[in-house]
């Protein structure tokens, strides 16, 4: 298995498990906890896949995910109390900021691939990195997470997809762009979340 | 008029009904009731055929439908008082559930027909049935009923598509495949409803 | 600049403004009063061509439009401070009974030439005018402020609309259906606000 597939992997997971944990303290049942589960890890991509009229969606050609994210809810009470046991919460903010730079990443790039406009595609990039959460949240009855607690989160995507963008634009390699825009967002998420920086 | 077009009108109505009954719980003035109604009634078939990128909708073939709603929203509040006298719960679960059963298999017909993958194809016939009225709670700032009440009512709607699919791939003449698995969701709705199961 | 041009530009920052009001009264910070403005004022059209399924969408078209909300969320705070003081309710009123009245009837024409049948483009041209408004609160985990206050507002949308629809259907020349159609919305809308009027 390629290194980029153990992420994305990894990045889908963690956002089904966000889902799990939030679903579960709103007491909701299987079904809640799955489709809480699948809004969060799906909802951004779709999103901008919507946007851009793109077809077929990603978890449609990849079914195996929808199918992974169904098996695990049938286990999410115990998995996620167990989850919680052995993972320390450095571990779940580490995969997430890893996930939001991969999702970030990709979703820019499919949007300037689509022909978007500059700025268009770094808002494409945000919305796949961030909107599976504010989804989660609006089906879960609360005000998203992301748009008031003031830490950096779409702010370091948004800038990671212009630093991607500059470098597109510049000549760099794709490869080394695309990996190097990644890294930065989800360092600088790490960094910030680690000093406690605050927005305004 | 066909036993199929009376219950699509049945299932519409009873949608739309369930919508006019939660807007006017929210003291929703009519257009909050119209919306409402119209979102209960169509919501679920919408997001299925945007995610499928189907067009024209339905509700735009067959206009005759939202005027329909717009005109009972106009005599809403008197007819849900008066319906709620003449019909009584066990009339009113029923036809949901005859509705259940109707829009899901339709649901995942049409996902089929669309070349989805299977497990795709079932979720979609969920969404069919379930997501009219998660969106309806969703607008009127709930957290969706079927996502937490612990009543079986998309797993019955899940388990008659997969009875779909299964008869479907085994050569079964798709005309009983239809009937039956919607008639085994509304059987299956029906018997959890009245035995009170309970799902974790 | 054309008049059709500034009032566009109008319509589209007033309905940013009501949402940097209500970001900031829920205490977001940059990110969400960035993303609700953004909603607020792009919603109502984006859903309208989802439905349609017409792309490129409005905003991909004219990003300046997107950058120029983006700037103003960086100053938003202060900004909805001084306007506050500068700006009477009067003022904002007016406006926002213009922008629906443009929105509304950009709606119906485009759901028009898109071959909707009568009731849709007359739904479609609501839909344009008071989504955004719908999208904002949803976000901002409100009920729907247009679908309780009784206050006649997407009446006034609708009522418009049919106005332009029967005119077109009349062989009125376009231009004069157009904009007299959408004067009326604004008319009917200052009209019942400055008289209080109140739906059932």
């Amino acid at each position: 298995m390629s290194l980029i597939k153990i992420i994305e992997v990894l990045a889908i997971l963690i956002g089904a498990f966000s889902g799990f944990a939030e679903a579960r303290s709103k007491k909701m049942d299987v079904v809640g906890v799955f489709t809480v589960a699948f809004i969060t890890a799906f909802g951004g991509g779709t999103l901008r896949d919507i946007l851009l009229d793109k077809r077929p969606l990603f978890w449609v050609t990849h079914q195996e995910y929808a199918i992974l994210i169904f098996v695990l809810s049938l286990i999410a009470v115990p998995a996620v109390r167990m989850a919680r046991k052995i993972v320390s919460e450095r571990v779940i903010v580490f995969a997430d900021a890893l996930g939001l730079g991969l999702f970030s990443i990709a979703g820019v790039s499919e949007a300037l691939a689509a022909g978007m406009p500059i700025f268009i595609a770094s808002m494409m990039g945000v919305i796949t990195g961030v909107f599976g959460g504010i989804l989660r949240d609006i089906v879960c009855n609360e005000i998203p997470m992301v748009l008031r607690d003031g830490r950096p989160y779409a702010i370091c995507s948004f800038a990671g997809c212009w630093m991607y963008l500059l470098m597109q634009k510049s000549g760099v390699p794709p490869d080394f762009s695309l990996w190097s825009s990644a890294l930065a967002i989800c360092g600088l998420r790490l960094v910030t979340w680690a000093k406690g920086v605050r927005l305004e």
